[in-house]
């Protein structure tokens, strides 16, 4: 891979050793410019049948876009708005009853939290929290359901094989994973993948997927319903909804959202998507290599691209980098500092960052 | 109001009689600079705190833009994508129990009747549907909730004055109203009230709003959380709600969409709410009168911006009419031709679209 071409891609790379695609990725200045074209043409031409049909357009690159990210079939991806909503309405969607049990870890992102907390709040599940390595075996007759992170976002460890065994369907949180490393649903054994556009991805905030197998979509109501949930909206009451899964797509989606998300996509594709998961895998390694060489404390970590490591002050050492160009975050309330290792970072990136440290 | 100068926002208005702020309105200049500033930031600056800092600011801007024009305080203002998302967050959230009655009227949007149908096809609720002007008489012992237009999209009829003496919650469609017409969602005496950020309030897609009074906010479960529902999203599955209705806020606006909704609103605000909204109805009055004086069959309005007809051939009627650059809508299923009437309009364009019939 080129890599210096890959890193002319993105402005911001000029400046800083940008490590945050955990939270949003580097937005290439190719996306601005799709985004901005969009935004020209709706400007000039209004928004009428000509626009709807080129939303409809962006709307399937994005998501053949997302499925190739997954390893899916264009049918089971929905688009959703970010991780949280595809997690929110799953669970939502799914036929859970006062005491049914949902297990999940102690390393969970409030992004699916926040859905646990609506299961628990609104429809009396129990929610079992046990360590993110023991999650198998703490399936119980009660559990209905497996919820947790794919990919941990607190020190990068990956969710135990042995879920693609068990018998209750299992969610698994994508926001570290699609995009960041090569992902194969079917391989995982999960029934439900949820995503992130803007990290790994470089999208627009405001963007994400959803993948629900085809074994389960009887079982995952559609909560949210809008015109866009219909193959033809204007029977009704008794319109069918979409037979695939676009029955679960966010409402509305821009043509400028889609046209950025696209775009850095395409950016990242023209790379190869094998190359630039092997290059932000290496540098990942290495900069872990490299901290505990230092003898910092790194968080046990997959094969993924977050590192992680132990501070008793984090704030003060994410101001300390972010002051000399380095943009890494803390995790709160865990005593971590964070580093997001991407295909478009360099040897330079990691060097600034531990000189700065 | 100098009508000029507020045409010239709008690059549309050049080429096109623009009659379509009904589904989607005409986009400012001013609001691509301001969308495209932020894109522009994104990719030089990166999407770190400060990046965070700014998208809080626009959120704040966004809602007190909203507010302003539901007559709403702020406290009381969801962020959605959507009136369809804000209308289905309304009722998923509601405690309704198989057997419960909605009332409903055959003048609704799939917007509204999507959800309808998730309540009914989730949770067993039975919908009546009648006639929009027979809704107050049409609400029985079993009746939970009324859910049905503020402004119909039909025919751009009133809902009847007589919903704010009802006992029932009452939750209105506001898609045709919020910009449109003053809003006062006090005096409507509603208990919620969804409305379109994309239509009369010119800005991108994907925005609106949810308005919540406070007497309903404990009745109504926030069915979707993520990080932003949350004061302090670190104390997970335990971490208390927001107080108000930012607990209802999709998930991730981008920092682009709202500052293209601000500028919007704020093209619009430059050139006063009170001459906005009287300058569409008097033009849209006009509209209505030339065309009932030419023997069309105008359907029942209110004193607002939509004016329909009928038409033996709806699609063919809007087929011509855009090939005369005059841009209005059909009703599927419905027989009528549907023109959306601004204050960005002018009689020239009225002019256009009556001689092009």
């Amino acid at each position: 891979m080129d890599a210096a071409a890959l890193r002319a891609e993105f402005p911001v790379l000029e400046r800083i050793a940008y490590l945050n695609a955990g939270t949003d990725g580097p937005v290439p200045a190719r996306a601005v410019a799709a985004a901005h074209a969009e935004l020209e043409r709706e400007a000039a031409e209004g928004r009428r049948t000509p626009h709807f049909e080129r939303r409809g357009e962006l709307k399937d690159a994005l998501r053949a876009a997302y499925a190739a990210r997954l390893g899916a079939d264009l049918a089971d991806v929905a688009l959703t708005t970010s991780t949280s909503e595809g997690i929110g309405l799953a669970l939502a969607g799914l036929d859970l009853s006062p005491g049914d049990e949902i297990v999940t870890s102690d390393e969970e992102h409030p992004g699916l939290l926040g859905p646990l907390q609506a299961a628990r709040d609104l429809r009396g599940v129990r929610i079992t929290v046990v360590p993110f390595a023991e999650l198998p075996g703490a399936v119980s007759p009660a559990t209905r359901l497996v919820a947790c992170s794919h990919v941990s976002w607190v020190g990068g460890a990956v969710a135990p094989a042995a879920l693609a065994q068990l018998d209750v369907p299992v969610v698994l949180d994508g926001a570290q994973g699609a995009g960041a490393i090569p992902v194969d649903v079917g391989a995982l054994g999960c029934d439900l993948y949820a995503a992130a556009g803007q990290k790994w991805l470089c999208g627009p905030d405001g963007t994400g997927m959803l993948w629900v197998s085809p074994a389960i979509r009887e079982r995952v109501g559609a909560v949210l319903r809008s015109y866009t949930s219909y193959e033809d909206a204007g029977t009704g009451l008794e319109a069918p909804l979409h037979a695939d899964a676009r029955r679960y797509d966010t409402s509305a989606l821009s043509a400028e959202a889609c046209a950025f998300a696209v775009a850095s996509h395409d950016v990242l594709a023209g790379f190869g998507w094998d190359a630039v998961y092997e290059r932000a895998r290496t540098l990942a390694s290495r900069l872990a290599d490299e901290l505990r060489g230092r003898g910092e404390d790194v968080a046990p970590r997959g094969e993924t691209t977050l590192v992680s490591w132990r501070s008793d002050d984090p704030v003060t050492v994410c101001d300390r980098l972010s002051q000399a160009g380095v943009a890494v975050r803390h995790l709160p309330g865990r005593d971590l500092v964070r580093a997001s290792v991407g295909a478009w970072n360099d040897e330079t990136d990691l060097d600034r960052l531990l000189a700065a440290l």
